[in-house]
Formats: structure tokens, sequence, C-alpha cells
């Protein structure tokens, strides 16, 4: 049936007419002409067809220090299960999505603690993840540090001293695993912010330095209808507005960035496509891989937040294989998508994306 | 200890008292006088008396596609044990509450997918109920389409005709299978709005010639004090302006609804009693069946939405079968009182209900 | 290493270095010389220090009738499952909460009953909880009823009244309990209230002159900056504030508080430290016990309220053991550190805290 999802596909993924907003999913005739519905009861099968297919997701974040998740109060023992689980899934790389943010550390590092008040962690998350890492084969990128304070002119500067220690230290104590693959800038950044770009562009480049050239990655969000900024009465950015944002960013970060995964969750669903189109074409034209970051936490509810639908995630891991998006990260597996979630909800879409994938 | 408990529930029930608002449950001298709590430690048996029946719950919505109640995703194998255990609890009637709402549809229609533009549905959930339901036994009700934006004077006609098609499509397509037994009007309407009772009309009308005069339901609210409109600030309509309104209301869609079920949950529990039998004399003026849609949710906490508390779901179930509702319906059994919801306190609720109820 | 943490910790908790607020834990360079971490990739074994000792928690609220937290609906056997769970986890104590709010009761008390239009009530828990109590010989604390209205001036002597009666109603039908041992103050005050600390003088009084003198307990919360108040633009309460208002509050109650456990929630982690120094400082002055109320659920994360990182709980202990807490009760076991709770966090962070204090 390849040939007819071909066509359909390049009925309704046609950018011109995403962009036109009046064509969607199987909303034109060739659809429901190609696409019959293969449901069969006599075999309990109730999948429509095979017109979502979807890109794999081969990486997650590890939420820890979290911002807005709660915990789920992991030793040793659940962690080993639940890369198990990951493996299982397929996926080969994790990054830690911080090494701290304000007070709270995921490891004593000396270069942080002789520098800010901080708390003393009773476990060091940065040697538990590596180990675990090492021993599934996976990737490890480690996130470095927020202080959530240090971001105004004029400060930003002891964002760059702290962590520029800090990856000193950290390439000196963890660099012998063989599994430490890479560094992740974990400044969340949006809108052009001329600071937030400089630290990318220094901590990035001192990154790759000292790690004979480590990959670096980043994950920005789009200024869309879903932030908490657009939420509280800001405007959201338009595709062109934001190409025209993302342009100047990138150009000043050129050559310490080689990896961009931008949030698909700010945005509404219709609108995931178009702006994936253009951040593929602004990471090829800066030359960097692009991926995109698959939240699997659900937005568009109350409690916020918990594991999102199968179909709201097959549906953005569909669009972003048209979009022709390089590797698919999660935020995250732990807490939305794996079997060992404290949400039940997680482990059932666990099974949903295995049976999709037709991982046994 | 029957005759103490119909003294008592004169003592309590009798509307006027109720109306006035000065006496509640067990707080006349009567009740005390009559019910002495038959709590036996040697036996560890702590209920105090008998003195709340309550009537059991005999139908649940399928909150699919759901609205602000995040998803569990269950395929075919959740949703039939999930069926088994409706039946074990004594439930005959499944309503699934929308075919589909804004984008997001439950199965793929052509006759909307034609005309809007739509997400095309990886599983066709209509098939798999109406099988489930021929399986166990149990009667299906269909839920009609819920554009969410053509509600406006001038827009819904586009509305009433959108749903003309899918009934055609919906009774031609599925409408063999025995368990098919009626239609929802899932439009949540509640004060009185010209719209949406002719579109009630117009659609209950069509729904019920094409299919033999297969019965209607509808689920309104009360404008209450638990409100979204009301908590921001708007004025809960007193019983009898609910009932003027409700009056016209019912007027405008004479003939073409058959069950009407409240929502039970918008007024504060002690102003339940009187809603209910306001709505069972409009029902009975209109020869209307009057059920009562018996919220399993709790909407007095910080986290929205959790299982409701179990004494709170047994005096909403007393106050209406005091008030001689019909039948009860559950928003909804697979959320908030199943013993495989991922919300384990419904499972602690499913065995309180049928502990109470002495269901083996 | 024990010397090494004395050193340590007389380094970093000198009252007047954490007042001064520039050093914190694990941010002086004698911590960083004395302990390195002890983190053994062999041996699987992640925790850095023993720098957080912490001090164990021997008493829980028993959270029914709930104002917040939303209700598990367990019934005798789940409860007494828990009860089991909290003596393996060496708990002691159990303080009923509150016996009522508003319309809510815990038990059918006649003195309330008789006075006040309420909810009657399916379950005596009152007698439940003490039978459990007697079981796995436990202390016992009944908490008084809140009407949740007559606290204003001219009112509160109705709250006053009905706490009387009630008090003697208890005392009769459940004091032959020996797990029976004190009485909880249940109405939860901040601020200097005249009203408020004058009905704690009244109820303590009687209930202490009624049952021989069993104990009283009160706890109180800080206005810090994650008071609804504070959060909702209210000036927090500096340190010195705090000792003042609470020196007038506690010489209106002298004599009928016999231990006091401010909630430790309310501010911010590194501020704790500097409260609970005053708050024992406050209590030996007036020769009452000093417990803290830990807090067992997070208030950082925007849903309210799931279990607190195992983390901020350790801190949490270590602040109060440093500061010379007499005992530590929680809010509460049963959500949110019990390996029942529907909340899975809750288990695991049980498993942390037997980890931690090496309960086998």
């Amino acid at each position: 049936m390849s040939n007819q999802r071909r066509n359909f596909l390049k009925g309704i993924f046609a950018t011109g007419a995403l962009l036109a907003g009046n064509k969607l999913w199987g909303s034109s005739r060739e659809v429901i002409s190609s696409f019959e519905s293969v449901a069969d009861p006599e075999k309990k099968e109730f999948t429509t067809t095979d017109v979502l297919k979807g890109m794999p997701i081969r990486a997650t974040f590890l939420d820890e220090i979290s911002w807005d998740i709660p915990h789920q109060n992991w030793g040793y023992k659940e962690w080993d299960e639940d890369f198990k689980a990951m493996k299982a899934m397929g996926i080969q790389t994790v990054v830690m999505i911080r090494s701290g943010l304000g007070k709270w550390i995921a490891a004593p590092f000396r270069s942080l603690l002789s520098r800010e008040d901080l708390y003393y962690p009773p476990v060091d998350l940065v040697e538990m993840f590596l180990t675990l890492a090492d021993t599934y084969g996976m990737a490890f990128y480690f996130g470095l540090y927020d202080s959530g304070k240090y971001w105004q002119e004029g400060l930003f500067q002891r964002e760059i001293d702290l962590n520029r220690y800090l990856i000193d230290e950290v390439w000196e104590k963890y660099g012998h695993h063989r599994s430490f693959r890479g560094w992740y800038l974990s400044q969340e950044i949006s809108r052009r912010t001329k600071n937030m770009s400089r630290i990318y562009a220094y901590m990035g480049k001192h990154a790759k330095q000292i790690s004979g050239n480590l990959p670096t990655m980043v994950s920005p969000y789009i200024h869309g209808v879903k932030t908490d900024q657009v939420m509280a009465g800001d405007k959201p950015l338009s595709v062109r507005e934001h190409e025209e944002e993302w342009n100047e960013i990138l150009g000043n970060v050129e050559g310490v960035v080689d990896i961009m995964a931008f949030q698909d969750g700010q945005v509404d669903y219709h609108e995931l496509y178009d702006y994936l189109v253009i951040n593929k074409k602004l990471a090829d034209t800066y030359q960097i891989r692009c991926w995109t970051n698959i939240e699997s936490f659900d937005r568009d509810m109350p409690i916020r937040f918990l594991p999102i639908k199968w179909e709201k995630l097959l549906f953005k891991l569909e669009a972003a294989r048209k979009a022709g998006m390089e590797d698919a990260i999660t935020f995250e597996f732990s807490h939305f998508m794996s079997p060992n979630s404290t949400y039940l909800q997680a482990g059932h879409l666990y099974n949903r994306y295995r049976e999709h994938f037709q991982i046994r």
C-alpha cells in the first residue's frame, strides 16, 4: 500500500497546501479513496490504515534536575530497570537535561560548590547515569548548569564562567566513560536573546575543545500558541518571523552547535509540520543536524502534565518523518513513556508505541 | 431497619424542608434517635448505618474523544478488560460521549473528512466499542460530532449539516450492530441557547427517523456554583430560574429528546436534591425519561480531576434515588471507577461501590 | 567520619552564618575538603557522603476529612495495611487532622448533628482509627471540628461551644481506647488572630481537663513565600516578624498547648533552618515541646500535590535535626510516603527513606 501512501502524503504534505492551511491529514478526496479502513472485528483489529507511519524515537532526556515534573524517587535499581526498558524500545542516546538548576545540583561538583551557595546533593547522578549508559551501550550527553539568575546583561559572564569551570571538572572526572559522547547546552531559549546565544557560543566552544570535539546539542522552543507567554496574552511568532529570528540566532552560534532539536509541543498539531520544515531548512543552511524533540506529555489538559495520547504522539512522529527530521529525542521517557513510570498511562503508551513499530 | 429509615428519610427528604435548606442529612433529632452507629470493632465493621442507600449506576460514558481528561492509551485488550469490569459492576449501557471534537475524530468518517480539515484517526473506535458492546450484551449510544466552532448564529446550520451527513454514514456503516441502541446529542448546553436547542431538534429528529426511532439522550449541566463561569464571577442560577429556563429549552426540543441526564457536579452537595426534584418535574412535564449523570470525579480538589470520594458519590446516589431518578449514568467509569484505571483511587472506589451494593 | 561531619556541620550550621545567608550546605571549602564522594560504581553505590543525616519521622497525620488532597477510597482492609506500613517505618503516633470540616464529619457525632446541618457520615472513622491504633500499639490524637465559618469576631464562641460538646461526647464514647493519647487543635492559624488563639485556649483547656490532662498539639504555618497569600502578592514575614508575632500568640495560649509542630513547607529550603531555630527558641520560652511538621508533598510543582522528592525531604530532616526539633510528624504518610499510596512515587519515597535510615 506504499504507492497509495505516497500519493496520499504527496497530497497532504505539500508544504504549500499546509501553509495555506486548508488541507490536512485525510481531508482530501484522494485519501478517502485510497484508504479504506482495515479494521477487522473478526480479528479484533481496529487500526484504520497505515497512513500514519511515523519515525522512531531513538533518544530521551533524563529529567534530573527537574523543573516542573514531580520526582519519581527512583534509586539505582529503578533506574537500571528503566534503562533496560529504554533499550528495549530502541533508545540509544540519553541526554541529562541539566547538571543543576539554581541551588540544586546533580552531583557534588567542586567547581560549583566552591563558588555558589548550593545544596549538597545526596547522590552522584552523573556517575550513576554514565555507569548505566556504559552498561547498556548508550551514548550519554552531559547537560550544563543553569543558574536561573545570571541571564541578564552584565551578569551572564558569570553563567559562562561557572560552566567553563564545570566543564573542566566534569571532563576530568567523568570523561573516561566510553558512553560520554556529547554535551547538552541546557539553557532553553526561544526568541532572540543576545546573551543566551553568546552563552551558547562560549560554552559550546569550550566544551568541544576540551573533549576532542564531542558534539553539542540544543533544544529551543518555538514561541507558539501553547507557550506560557502566549497563553498569557503575548503574540505567537508566525512561521516567517520564526525563520527570521532563528536565522539570526544560529548565525551567532555557527560552528559550536552540532545538533538542534526544537521542542514540538508549543504549536498546534496542524501547525507543526510547517515549523519543522523551516527548522530543517535553517539547520541545513548552518550545517547543523536537525532532530525533533518530541514531547511525550500532554499540554492540552488541566493536569500539567501527564502522558500524551498515543494518537497525538503518532501524528507528531509522522509530521517529523515527512519533514525529514534526522532523529527524534523525547522529553521524556521515564515519566511519560516508560512501563516503570508512576504515571501508568505511560506504560500503555509504551505498549502502543511498541505495537506500532512492531518491537517485540 | 426499613421503618426507621422511612421515618428518617421522610424527615430529611421532604422537599419543603430541603428547599428551606434548614434540614439536612441526619441533622434532625429523629435521625439521631433512629440511627445508632452499627460500627462493630470486634467484627472490623465501621459503617455507621444504612441511612445512605443510594441507587445503582447502570450506564457510563466512554470519554473518547476527550475534552479535559488525559488519555489512558488503551488498546483493544485493555478496553476488553474494562468492558468486563463494567459488566461485573452492573453497567448495561455505554454512551460514546462524542464522535469528534474539532479536528480529532473517533473513526475515519468520510462524511466529515470530505468536508472539514481533520486529523485522520489511527483507530476505528466506533467499530471497536460496538464490537465490545455486542460481546458483552450492552446497549451502545453514538455521540454526535462537536465542531467546537459552528455554534454562533449564522454558522450553526453547518453543525447541523455535518451531523446529518454523519448520522447517515454511521447508521449505514454501523447500524447492523445489535448493540447500536441510541444516539447521544453531544453538544453540552446549559443556559438557554436558541441555536443549540435548534441543533438538538434537527439532529435528534433526523437520527430518530433514520434509525427507526432509536432513543436520543442529552446531558446538560446546571449553571451552578462549580461551573467555570460562576467560579469566574458569574451569578449561579437559582432553582427557580433553572426551572424557568429549562422549561423553555425543553419546549423547543419536545419530541426529539427521549432521555435527559443532567450532570450532577456543578452544584453543592446540599443543593443537589432540590435541582434533581425540579429536573424530574420538568422531565415529567415533557414526557422525557429522567436520568442523573452522576460524576465520579472530584470537582473540589486542586488536581482537576481525580476520582471522587466514595462518601460524596454515595451521597449523590441517595439524593438521586430520593428524587426519583429513573436511572444513573456516570461520567465516567474507565478513568474514575474502574479497577483498570491508571488512577488507582478508581479501583478502590470500584471496591467500595461493590461492597455497598453487595456485588460479589 | 563523624569528626569530619561535626566540623563540617559546625561550619555551615552556625546560626549566624545561616542568618547571614551566605553559607549553605557544602558551599564552604571545608566541606569540599572533608567530603569526597563515596560513590562506588563497582558496588553500584552512588550516594555521595553522609553529610545529610536527618532525623527520623515518628508521627503522621491522618488526612480525613481532607481539605485539598483527593481521597484514596480506602476501607478497613486498606487502612489496616497502611498502619502496618507506618509501623514498619517507625511511626508511633497518628493524628487525625480534624473530626469535621464544614458539613463533612468523620463519625456520627450527636453533639454536632443535633446543632448543625451536616452530612450523615457512612463510616465511623474515629472508631476505626482508634481500633487500628490499639492493634498496632500507636498513640492516637483526636483532631477537633473546624466549622469553616465561625471564625470571625462575634461568631467564634459558636466554634468553641460546638467543640466543647464534641470533646465531651468523644471522650465519653472513645476515651476508653488505650491508644487515645491526646488532642489536636485543628484550626490552622498563621498570623496573630485574637479569635483563633482564644479558641485554642478555651478548647485546649477543656480537652485537657476532661481527659486527665492529655497533651494538646497545634500545627501552625509560617507566613512564608509559598503561602497562597504571599504567592497572591502579600508580603512574607521576616524571621524577626515571625518571632514577634508568635511570641504574642503563644502568650495567649500559655499552658493549654503542649506540642507545637510548625508546617515546614511555606518557606524556601535555604530559609527553613533559621525559622526552625526561632520556633525552638519560642517553644523553650513557653515550655512547649517543639516538633517539626515535615511536609512529604511537593509544593514546587504545577500538579498540586504529589509526593516530594527524597532529596528535599532529607534536606528538611537534616535542618530539623540540626535545629534541635524534638520530634517529626509528617503531612502525611498515606498519600505521600506509603507503599500503599495511589501515588506510586510515594512507595519509592518510602523505600528511599528506609534505605537511608537502614530500616530493614
